[in-house]
């Protein structure tokens, strides 16, 4: 699957991935109205709106980029009809031709995180037989746990040819709280680049041609942080998050990507699905969303390429 | 909910919340049989063999304990059926006058926390309605992402008076490899020392009577940390995972609970819902396994009375 992310960033030439994080207030009254009018105000409604926002989405952009990044979380919060869309909108990607990173950030240990791997990235047995329940290509998890909580999930992905990426520094304000913290026992090095070298070594189990399968998460708010993350970490895949929206600008990018132009890829969110609400893109109007969201694409792609193309 | 499951726990006098983790390997052949006759192997079909196995337990051990704690993963890893069958555990718990302690263990930033927190703790909007999607009483959480990913939870549980519980240090032997680490930062403590006094902090904004909302975890199998924590955070519920079947016993216990008798809550899981599988249950049968479920609570409860009676 790590193959095939790079073979897809390479055919696209575009290092990015969309974050599906339907919000309410970002999908278009005229698809909330319609399926209020199907479903009523419910959880249902809330499901069918966020599932033809994301469709129209995808059917927009499906072409131009690698993979897809949907946030679970803004599914689960609608209950099991949430469940039900999230599940719908990775099938719909993946039968699109997209990766799928099923943004989770689940962590536990030994049997509970083989549960959790079973069920998003391989097969769960029942009786004699055996389903993919979930079934995305890639998972982000937490690291905090140790050891004990990725190696389940490694086993899975050995087998399924899948892959993970392990929060290493996250994008937010806070994330200095406990990830910066300068250990004693390890030089007075912070602690995401102790969590950067378990994830460098944890990737060794489970390599591709060039990149492990096993890859992490590093902020684009944070880019001194991860140029030295990307050295620590020559063969994982970087997963950047907090372009666009959260502050990151292409420039801040370069330091993440090898010298070959990969090893990394880019998410945004609602920088991209929700384009037609800025005013840079508000042109589209809300009834156009979807080519709003593709020009953000394109946009997206020349302003890391420019960046790319043009570092020292 | 804080001052209810205190006031649970004086009432049954067991400090004890029982960790539903229905793995199928646990499930009695005559629960499996009927409901693969009902469903056949499918995912309902799992779904429907541990919600009944859930049920018959729950049935056996409502009256002698305050709380559950479902583990979400082994629901998850069954798909939509499986998460349903998570619903219909935390729904008929809380009928049962149970408190429901929904183990995530769910952590990420903003927004994204924001969407968990409504889902799992508070009401979710749609248009003009809301809705409890999950609806459980407390939340396990994962603090990696620092104060961001906690505080719109606090949120939430103040509007709905709910509670959380926080990882500090994991009950899993390789728990030290980040949360052991050193901090040249603050003396040469370590990490989950500082993540104990964030746990603390985090809980003046939500108090209840005499303990926090905001609670933690902490693994029975690390006693000597256990006691440290316990003075760190003294207004703060310890929810105690790595009893029985993780090797922690009685008398690891005491240091995790304050003087009052109070302070922390001991998790088992296996050790209760299969105790029927252990020698000294197997004289229940399988037909009888929440039977023998309910010897194992009050053996339990036995267990950590005499520690607490004995300690010095």
């Amino acid at each position: 699957m790590i193959n095939k992310l790079v073979s897809k960033i390479k055919a696209t030439g575009a290092p990015i991935v969309v974050g599906l994080d339907p919000m309410m207030k970002f999908v278009p009254e005229h698809i909330q109205k319609k399926a209020f009018a199907e479903f009523g105000e419910t959880l249902e409604g809330a499901a069918e709106a966020i599932w033809q926002y994301n469709k129209e989405i995808v059917d927009n952009i499906y072409d131009i980029i690698p993979a897809v990044k949907p946030q679970i979380a803004m599914y689960e919060q609608f209950g099991i009809p949430g469940l039900m869309a999230f599940k719908k909108t990775v099938d719909y990607c993946k039968q699109k031709g997209l990766i799928v990173i099923g943004d989770l950030k689940r962590g536990d240990i030994g049997s509970t995180s083989e549960a959790y791997a079973v069920g998003h990235l391989g097969k769960v047995t029942v009786g004699s037989k055996s389903y993919y329940s979930f079934d995305e290509d890639f998972a982000t998890l937490n690291p905090y746990m140790g050891s004990d909580g990725i190696k389940p999930f490694i086993k899975v992905c050995q087998e399924e040819n899948k892959g993970l990426f392990i929060l290493v520094k996250t994008s937010n304000p806070s994330s200095g709280e406990f990830q910066d913290r300068k250990l004693a026992d390890a030089d007075n090095r912070p602690l995401y680049e102790i969590v950067g070298e378990y994830v460098a070594k944890w990737g060794e189990e489970h390599m591709g041609d060039t990149y492990s399968y096993v890859g992490a998460v590093v902020g684009a708010t944070y880019p001194e942080m991860g140029k030295v993350l990307r050295k620590i970490m020559p063969k994982t895949y970087i997963l950047v998050p907090g372009y666009g929206a959260q502050g990151g600008k292409g420039a801040d990018l370069v330091h993440f990507f090898n010298e070959d132009g990969l090893g990394a890829i880019v998410n945004s969110s609602r920088g991209i699905i929700a384009a037609y609400q800025q005013e840079k893109y508000a042109s589209f109007g809300s009834e156009h969303f979807a080519e709003a969201s593709r020009a953000a694409v394109e946009d997206m792609r020349k302003d890391i390429m420019d960046a790319l193309n043009n570092r020292s």
